[in-house]
């Protein structure tokens, strides 16, 4: 019987070696430097801080002891989204929250150290973000524990930071109850087959869903449409997604917030028994 | 820095994501009902009796957890042999001694109950093994705990049951200060490239070096020999790895025992610095 933390590894390695997910590494695909092994290594790292989540000490702190180990390997970032969107999970699957409702509480509840944590856990790691607005320049996550006075003395929560972060897929989850990490999981339970081809499907049809934004942040608006265009033509049965794979890894197109979503449903499907 | 228990973690991880690794489970190849994914979850599972391993109490302790916890997937046996290896081996570096005389030392204290953790491992997973020989008949290992009282009748110890295993690669290992798997490691070392790449070029060396005692039992003699020709046959440039791979996987022929010393060398590797 796995505990919340060891589904929440699981989800990261199944994550990764559902095939395919276009523009991804996968279990068939590497992308340049960053490879499958890095994301195998990612996973190892991540335990002690998703055992943290687990339980009672800060969220935030949690989460940058996953992100440290995580980064212990050479290909840089490779599950950082995966991580914020589970230590919330963990934390609400081990006190028996894992609903909707459990995650808003979890997450409204969260403090100015949690989003200290999540800001000092950015000097472990470069993640690709966004230009911040001028007037949020301050709080620019680059800054890491430079920005931690300013949080503090603004009294900022980690629910704040998510709130302003207009357009990121995972933020918009994390201040409303995890709506699509819910109905994805539910989806992958309801198929059949493997656990990693379930987790490939939802992947495209989340990307299909909505665009992706680090797809957005990192390729820009047009990419973001149209690799949500074309997910839905996958799923339509008019584009091959094996062929769409070796394109958009090629072209650099890498859908990352749509494989933490998918990384938080394969574990909210696995707390609520999806068998491997 | 990973600790002895999540490099050993990894190892597991790493073995079984190489490819071709020719009749594995690999990245790109499933074994009928036994897929990836079990192997993920094994390796998942596996992490609470290497940290065991890595403390000072029973080795045989040690290796029934680990195989229990691997043994939560609905795959079957994944890393049993790879475990087998693993305990001795985090013990070794978890107190400075990962080299073939800490090995030999740490093997030969090994105790009557660490024996008894060997035999209940088996009550776990079905694990495919020889028949034994008819004066051995009450050690079966497949009686399970059901051994336990003569093992401790005869003061017999784990390191007596590696002695007595005759023609077992891994019991082999075990009883003489990992020899292969050390000499492996180097080769790992000195390789270049993903650390996947790396373990599976060492799959097919020590598949050509030694007949694979797992192939021997499970598909016979002339298979066991035919896989070691072939595997050299790689090596020389004159067959083709991963049309070797679709073969044996498709005729079944299983070289596990050779997966063992795979894993068992990139943990060493990992040990002494194999950069992933």
């Amino acid at each position: 019987m796995r505990t919340p933390a060891e589904n929440a590894q699981l989800a990261l390695l199944l994550e990764v070696a559902g095939t395919p997910k276009p523009g991804n590494v996968d279990r068939h695909r590497d992308h340049g430097d960053l490879r499958f092994e890095h994301f195998l290594a990612g996973a190892v790292g991540s335990l002690d801080g998703l055992e943290l989540a687990a339980g009672a000490g800060p969220m935030g702190e949690a989460f940058e002891t996953a992100v440290e180990g995580m980064a212990d390997q050479r290909g840089g970032n490779t599950q950082f989204g995966c991580l914020l969107l589970l230590v919330p999970l963990v934390r609400a699957a081990a006190s028996d929250a894992l609903t909707p409702d459990g995650l808003r509480l979890i997450c409204a509840n969260s403090t100015v150290a949690d989003a200290a944590g999540f800001y000092r856990a950015f000097e472990h790691v470069d993640v690709a973000v966004a230009e911040p607005p001028a007037e949020m320049e301050d709080l620019d996550v680059r800054r890491g524990a430079d920005a931690v006075p300013t949080l503090e003395a603004r009294g900022i929560t980690l629910h704040d930071v998510m709130a302003r972060s207009e357009g990121d897929g995972n933020a918009a989850e994390w201040v409303s109850g995890f709506p699509r990490v819910f109905r994805e999981a539910e989806a992958i339970l309801g198929d059949d087959g493997p656990a990693t081809e379930r987790g490939a499907r939802a992947f495209l049809r989340l990307l299909a869903e909505q665009e992706d934004g680090f797809v957005r942040a990192t390729s820009g608006p047009a990419a973001a449409r149209e690799a949500r265009e074309r997910a839905q033509a996958c799923l339509d049965g008019e584009e091959d997604p094996e062929a769409l794979a070796e394109e958009f890894v090629e072209r650099g197109i890498n859908p990352g917030t749509t494989a933490d979503l998918t990384c938080g449903a394969l574990f909210v499907a696995l707390e609520r028994g999806l068998p491997v």
